[in-house]
């Protein structure tokens, strides 16, 4: 009953097998893999962008703090959420790789409005040189407390960018719990509503350690390039990445993966709802719950080996004084009779 | 016949296998799973250094840069030589983790003298406030060139840096290769030769991609933990670094791997010696050779199929002016049919 | 009628006097001339910190920026709030000169509370190494909005941040205001209150360009040298960044001129109080004043050749529509004659 | 008889008298000043260069290092030669001001030749990832040594750099010496040269602290003044730094006390040529003077109250045992009576 995280997790067996089968012979390093053609190829379909810049690098906070100082000058600002994981998570990685950049908080949760960023930017004069000057806005889908950007939302977000010229960049750590929750296409979650550069997570969602940074316009793929080598992120022994990818990405393993962690995550919602005491903190709309629970509930749970952790977001006024938030994250591989003997445990 | 590098060849069985095994269940993440533990104990035990601070990173870069950031301060320089790895192959990454360090080349060659680094010392002026300050000194073992520097080398050596209060790093990419070239303990080429802090490299030597960092005073961890999560370099699904490490750790494979790789590339320089106009640009010690040999010679080699690379390192003036240097790396999976047929094509 | 900023106004008498009479020979150049020994030696006296590292610098974002990167690591965040000047009009120098620290941002004004810089730091889990670190507090006195933070409430505020053991720098660029408003001496507002660092801003009262830099703890001196002059902010020829501040120390110039910068200040204050429509929107304790006025009446003042600018700080909800804030600043020049006839166009 | 550097002496009548005038009513701040106005227009005429950027601030390495950054990526490495300023005597202010450049040294003495600049450039593959990128080359005009580069030299230069569309930074902290001694316009001594940008300094020629840059293409102004800002280098009362630059420029009193100096240089060469053991180091062509003299000579000038400093540049072969170089620097304010001394001790 391990509901930690979804980097907790074990990898898929397709990845792992596709890991074995790279491991034959000697192949050109540092990206120039034939596997890494293949990847190119397929993300370009798959993103319906035949001139999109594609990379691999092995962490998500690496494909965030590349992809945004590529984005990002450092006299510049990033706009995101108090509870952007760029923000709250990556020990000021952003500010490091981009030499100095801001992180300018919008709003107070995990979403961002239209509104509120189109305040943020406009509190930043453009050409007075004493003030932060405006930068890439950053969006996380899946977001950091489980919600979804609808695709309108998103096109909202990206106008109130547009005017002002700058670019948005969309933190997709959880990518494929998105598109699977939204029903969407990948090109519709991103360049068709105004994204500039996304990552495509792999580590979350059944890989071992890998993730996809893609750039809708290629002019700067030269940057990423030299930015990653220059942060250490670029492997020698790069067919390993590769590997992983092409597994997740062949016959829509990374959106049957998405799928099997949402469909547990909502069959735990579900259950949930019937145990005594309980609110839900955030609307579960992926694969990740934030709810609160009697301290009895949480301690029986725990009694009996479930492990999960106590949520990010702040526990809000309505609930009584005895009870805590969790959270509770699904991977791919979490089984039913775990979430249903979670439930079963929970309502005591 | 593929002599390009030995970042190009396969993983090690044994490590293909440990990371299927570790492939089950749930493991906490970042760090924190229970196969590091075993190979931070594992390691210690190897270097003889119970309170070494043990860190898994997956690539050299990120090894080399993040030791030497935790090492040097931003307004001073690290002494290395014009063919480190860090000045000539990094695209600057020393520089982007230290914060703006300089690279002070001392010397000429691949290794450093101590006399050449008590000059390069001798030059700034401590308490100057306009030079470079004195920072750490950065030694490759086995070297670009595939020398090797032996304990009395290294002794010399730390000892020219001690006199300053100047740490010593060892970029240990070639670790394995080393200690099996050298017959001695890891904790004689380490701490008991001077050696602050080292990299003991898997990736080149049969893993996937992992480098082990090891700081001999563990007062400098904490540090190196900030670091290396604020670059982006701290895995989250760590178990499958842990992996790695512990199975090239055990049963002496890593050593194993290098003996192989050592020994093939001493019979394919046996072989090499009768090939007609072969000059050895310089003595091979662990699985690197660098020698020139006749334009048509190459241009056999090539039609045959063989892969290798003209050397880093310049073509001195005893060539004759048809002739071309050539870098061959042996690694572990390099097979003896192979290096046989090399020479046999090579001596026409 | 210039009420714009203290940085527009000319230089004190003696200061210029000052500049001629240093402008006499030869002297050692990059600090080591002989006014500078005798700066230091009246800092000291006038700190009451006979071991404090003292320097001098141009600006007093140099100051800041400066000080603050020889407090904070790179992994770090300094805590301030959000009208400091440091986060809203360096263009991001703090983040430049630390090497990428956040600014967290505490309480909604330009004054910090205890308990809200303690629930800051409690936000960050020390030994978390996935979160911003903790790092020092920067305060500002007088603030951004013309209030002083009375002994006291600097002794909380240091308590506070020496609970985390937490260093505290004082942005003082118009710290001789403040001394002058509180009738404390230097100790008392810096070292005898907690503070560790403190600029002493000679630039806004009457200097041309000069701001000492005081550090209580010498330890720290060193770094502070080499990252002036990594800065490129040691000067040449220092003697004239001496004379200035000798001159602005001797006879209690300092003092003198904030006292009649408040004074003018408080005269403003005094005559608008009776200006139809005012609305104060800080209560003016040094020489800045934050009010709104009808439109009608600032176009009066306009008309009249009055210049001053808008606040930076946000209008709030009191204010009838046809309301418009200004920040009124007096330096030590400003003419009472001037004011009077400010207050008389504003009477209408 | 003080020739220890151009930066101990004290600053022209006539810019202190401008100092004095400006110091009256209010200006704007941070560059808004009218004087500023005065000296972009005076700094355009006297360049012949109508579009050109031009900004003011107080620092050589400012200058040197706000300007590299402008031109060069934090990948690239800036060619300069081993005794460039930017190299010996900045504690890695570029390195600071560019987030991680590299200085690649350029042959081995003060003056780069175009075929080293083409070799230096040549030995990294441009598109390689792993390399320093090429960047910015940085040539000092008057050298450190005393030297020139004649206007045909700086051609064959920068048309090296432009074969490969590298920017080519004048560092001109003795600018006027330089353009005094060729006998040339500044038109013809940069951006007819070939030259993107420059610096011209005031400090070290009479002014207290002031250097223009100055960008030919006026594309890179607000990255530079966003820069300058970021660096702290942007002076709120601005004014000073007007003042002294436009009375710099009025009258050629900029070339006149440049020529002061270099007669003066020239005098103490001249006299210097008949006193036993003298060697010269270099060939004096500015305002420094590099030679060795017996110890006892120096012994002789020391007792006699002589201040001058040894040379930076390293003791050729050629010299006796008993032999010190030294470093004698003319200013515009040094008196012939004095060097008349100086020979006539140095005579014994």
């Amino acid at each position: 009953m391990n509901f930690a995280s979804d980097n907790c997790g074990p990898a898929l067996p397709e990845v792992m097998q596709a890991l074995a089968s790279a491991n034959a012979g000697f192949q050109p390093s540092y990206g120039a893999d034939a596997l890494m053609e293949a990847v190119r190829t397929r993300l370009r379909e798959i993103f319906e962008a035949p001139q999109a810049a594609v990379y691999l690098v092995a962490t998500g906070t690496a494909a965030n703090s590349l992809a945004l100082a590529t984005l990002a000058q450092p006299w510049q600002t990033i706009f995101c959420t108090p509870l952007a994981h760029v923000q709250t998570d990556e020990c000021q990685a952003p500010e490091f790789y981009t030499g100095g950049a801001k992180l300018t908080l919008v709003g107070e949760g995990d979403k961002m409005t239209p509104a509120a960023l189109q305040a943020a930017i406009a509190r930043l004069s453009p050409g007075d040189v004493h003030v932060s000057q405006r930068g890439p806005v950053a969006l996380t889908q899946v977001t950091e407390m489980g919600h979804l950007y609808t695709l309108d939302e998103l096109a909202a977000l990206t106008a109130a960018a547009a005017d002002h010229d700058l670019p948005v960049y969309m933190d997709g750590a959880r990518f494929a719990n998105a598109v699977a929750a939204l029903g969407c296409t990948p090109a519709e979650m991103t360049w068709k509503a105004g994204i500039d550069a996304v990552s495509l997570g792999g580590t979350k969602n059944g890989c071992l350690g890998v993730e996809a940074v893609i750039f809708f316009d290629p002019a700067q793929a030269w940057e990423f390039e030299l930015r990653r080598k220059r942060g250490a992120h670029l492997f020698s022994k790069h067919r390993y990445l590769s590997a992983q990818m092409l597994a997740y990405l062949d016959d829509d393993l990374w959106l049957r993966a998405a799928r099997a962690a949402n469909d547990r995550a909502a069959r735990l919602a579900r259950g949930l709802r019937d145990v005594p005491g309980v609110r839900f903190l955030a609307e579960p709309q992926a694969n990740m719950i934030f709810a609160s629970l009697p301290r009895a509930t949480h301690q029986r749970l725990h009694a009996s080996g479930a492990v999960y952790g106590l949520s990010d977001g702040p526990l809000e006024g309505g609930d009584p004084a005895d009870h805590l938030a969790m959270r509770l994250v699904c991977d791919w591989s979490i089984e039913e009779a775990q979430i249903d003997r979670f439930i079963q445990i929970a309502l005591g």
